[in-house]
């Protein structure tokens, strides 16, 4: 079990710094797992952005948001976000909150967002909208107490993403992955709609075609081939960086498992394509 | 003949590297060439990111889109969109299809894409689209079966580029780097267009403008300048890298011997300028 | 008191870089202080771009923008803004002016600048414009001249950013790191309410909204947080560019120190969680 | 006198480099200057793209753009351009031709290219429009023939800037600098102006402010800023580069040299204020 739960914790980690980079956190934004055997807790970075997260900063914590041992580390003030959607979704098993430049518009004029490209198609369906206004009045918008949790998880339904009013986006997902992909893919989404809307009508995907389209991209395969993507592209950045400081980077290791993992599922070596600068640096280090 | 194989695979790796350094290709899409010496093959690579590929990614397969050897690689599942290509078109030995960010917005709305300057005019005239719905009804969008890679190729008949509404974009090529050149000038077009349309009314070229525009940028001596250029860009991304990682940088081979080419056919040795990073580096080498 | 003063000096200076490298000033802006013990004085940079700044670039000046100690650097032609904000606004301990791109849209059509999400609440209440056109008539629109300074105070009033028509902005803060807060987010409100206003109508936050998300941003614990972030980010950049030159990284200690401060008091080390490479690299210099 | 000239063919390759890193020339365009003693002749790279220059690609060439001394290079098909302004503007000592993404949308549109903010009025008051078509009828519409060069030279007539439809920009500058100045500032200021049409309705500087502004930013004292912060920010994109293929950054020496001249003439060291990664380097070297 304990191997589960460290794996779980570098995968996170992983997806913090994979969401950083790929411009949707932040200073701000987060994003959880549930716990991988015991689905009454979830694991979430202690307070803090993103870009600078390792497997020791991941916490684990119970499903009212409760730390299960004691810390000394500073907590986000918006858990609830996330345990009040663990609570009401047994079917999530990761949650995102984010404030993303792409998606912010649609959370500002309240347009809706819709899926106009196939990869967009993991917006999940329709995306309600979720104005703190509207049953707590004047608030500072940060999702804190239990009942704007437990609010914002109603208005979530059952559904993968949620728009909060002049504030930002929620997104759930079956798999960490699948959230990750569903994170990235909205704002790439978003992102295309607002500047078609710029040069004329927009045409989106007939429902069929949406539900179809997101089967598709929400395979195993194409989650390990966009996962292979992100964490080459991490490691990429994180080698350049420790060039400097003369340490190791820190994805290198994260990005010379995953690939290879993947690889033997598909039934040839890794080391023979396509091998990131990070992690040939680790297996000459190994030699 | 292996010897010009060899040089195909790797420069299908480069391109590939150098359409993700530049904006086109991200974790999807992909680019193919006709096998260099036999008309009935064209080469590709593996399923996955075009950043990531490398010479012994590239993979010879037959125009029906069936591997020449056996492999257990994973393959793209719209290897089809190339195939039909080669089929239809004599003429055309190199196939790219991506969905870049300032040409989807055309793919969305159905607003024509036209040549709004000199190098806009790699369009190649006409830019017709194709829907998958009129032929095909609900489906997941992407174009996996032969009945639809041959309706695409239909679609794009004697022209260089279709677009696929909702979805991307497919280009050919007369050469690799003629591919490579109409995909990144067809990108930068479509930006061009879209902000021109957000201040006022496009003019476009004349079709006289755009058939003596497209004749000068697609000559040898211009794409060699790109070509120079471009290899130089991601010889430096891929130095940066390397240097954190304490490997080779991988385009550095390929961008000393492409520059250094160039110079040879034109008279003067390419050592004295403008010597990239790596290309020093491996000189540095040898000594 | 020298240490405080020392203190100040770097913090400033890594201000300088974090607005360079969080894209707010560039060749032209500047950021200063009130000193930290003698409030008739104020800390500024020498003449020339904020990217450049280090501790020795910090200069003492008068609220009458005189150097305290004669020197021989050149200075900014529009320190008077600076000083006549001090003079006129005994809570302002930190001024910031600069011209980026997201904010420069509202000075040139007047369009009024309105919090659209919760972190945009940092622009602190009604943004009013100044134009120096009004009482100064044709000039070079720098504010170089005491009255300018003093006209321009006034404008901001009791406000804590005025818009420059034509020009630029011109932010206050109760501290350094409030000031740098304000000066980012509110570029990124700007951002998103164009972007906003390009896709449909805007909703703003409510007066008592923005107060309460402004309260909430601008606490210790919020501007420790992104302090963490924009130093860790430019102790990234930093580390890179040494590396090509083989020179220690010039933020390195100010990341290293500035999280550790942080995570002291809040009763964890920090060397567990999150180092970042340049801080990693420090460590083990040491040893 | 070989003295003026290897600094002049430093400078201009600097100049290149730094166009090219600040987003104004890419694969295409280029930038001249009239030779340091000889007012009958100008320097130019040869062809290529800006990011390669090193001084011994700088060519001399005669006003009627015909290389001084036998030359294996390949020279740019639009020397004309340089040529026919220099032989009709003797103030002019620097020529620049683009086709950077914020001033197309101009060319492409024609709407009127306007001073918005105080740098942006180095525009240098109005912009005159040049149409390829008008005197020439269907071109390729590069600019390549002794008279379609003297027709935009009388299009520029005394002005600093011409936009050529559906093609770029052509600017002139009374020296490198000014001119390097002119090409990064409009591009600055044609983005703002696009930016702010997209949210209401522009204003402009008076043509007393424009004057006065223009006068202001052109000033020995703000250019040898600028050009301080420009070749900092190459040399440490240079340098990052260099790491990775473990050689000498190429714009070390360059960024070096420069601002501690500028700092010389203000009278104090430039090593102990804002030394660049690079330029420790290069001291380091030399104890």
């Amino acid at each position: 079990m304990p191997d589960l739960l460290a794996e779980a914790r570098q995968e996170l980690a992983t997806a913090n710094r994979v969401l950083a980079n790929e411009g949707v956190l932040d200073a701000f934004g987060h994003i959880s797992m549930r716990h991988p055997t015991n689905p009454d807790r979830y694991l979430i970075s202690r307070y803090g952005a993103a870009e600078l997260m390792m497997p020791a900063d991941i916490l684990e914590l119970t499903l009212d948001s409760k730390p299960v041992v004691p810390t000394g580390a500073r907590l986000f003030s918006e858990l609830v976000i996330h345990g009040a959607i663990y609570q009401a979704r047994p079917d999530v098993h990761s949650v995102c909150h984010h404030h993303a430049t792409p998606v912010l518009p649609y959370c500002i004029t309240g347009v809706e967002l819709v899926p106009v490209m196939h990869l967009g198609a993991a917006l999940g369906g329709k995306v309600p909208f979720w104005d703190s206004r509207d049953e707590f009045g004047d608030t500072p918008l940060v999702v804190t107490k239990p009942q704007e949790g437990a609010s914002l998880a109603r208005a979530l339904g059952p559904h993968w993403m949620v728009l909060l009013r002049r504030h930002g986006a929620t997104l759930a997902g079956r798999s960490l992955r699948e959230c990750v992909f569903r994170s990235i893919y909205t704002c790439r989404n978003a992102e295309l709609q607002s500047r078609a809307m710029g040069i004329g009508s927009i045409s989106t995907l007939s429902d069929g075609e949406a539900e179809m389209c997101s089967q598709h991209s929400l395979t195993p395969r194409t989650l390990s081939r966009v996962w292979e993507y992100w964490t080459f592209r991490l490691a990429k950045v994180e080698a350049m960086t420790a060039a400097g400081a003369g340490t190791k980077p820190a994805a290198a290791k994260v990005a010379a498992k995953t690939p290879a993992k993947a690889s033997a599922r598909r039934g040839k070596p890794a080391k023979r394509t396509a091998a990131p600068p990070a992690r040939k640096a680790k297996r000459a280090k190994k030699r």
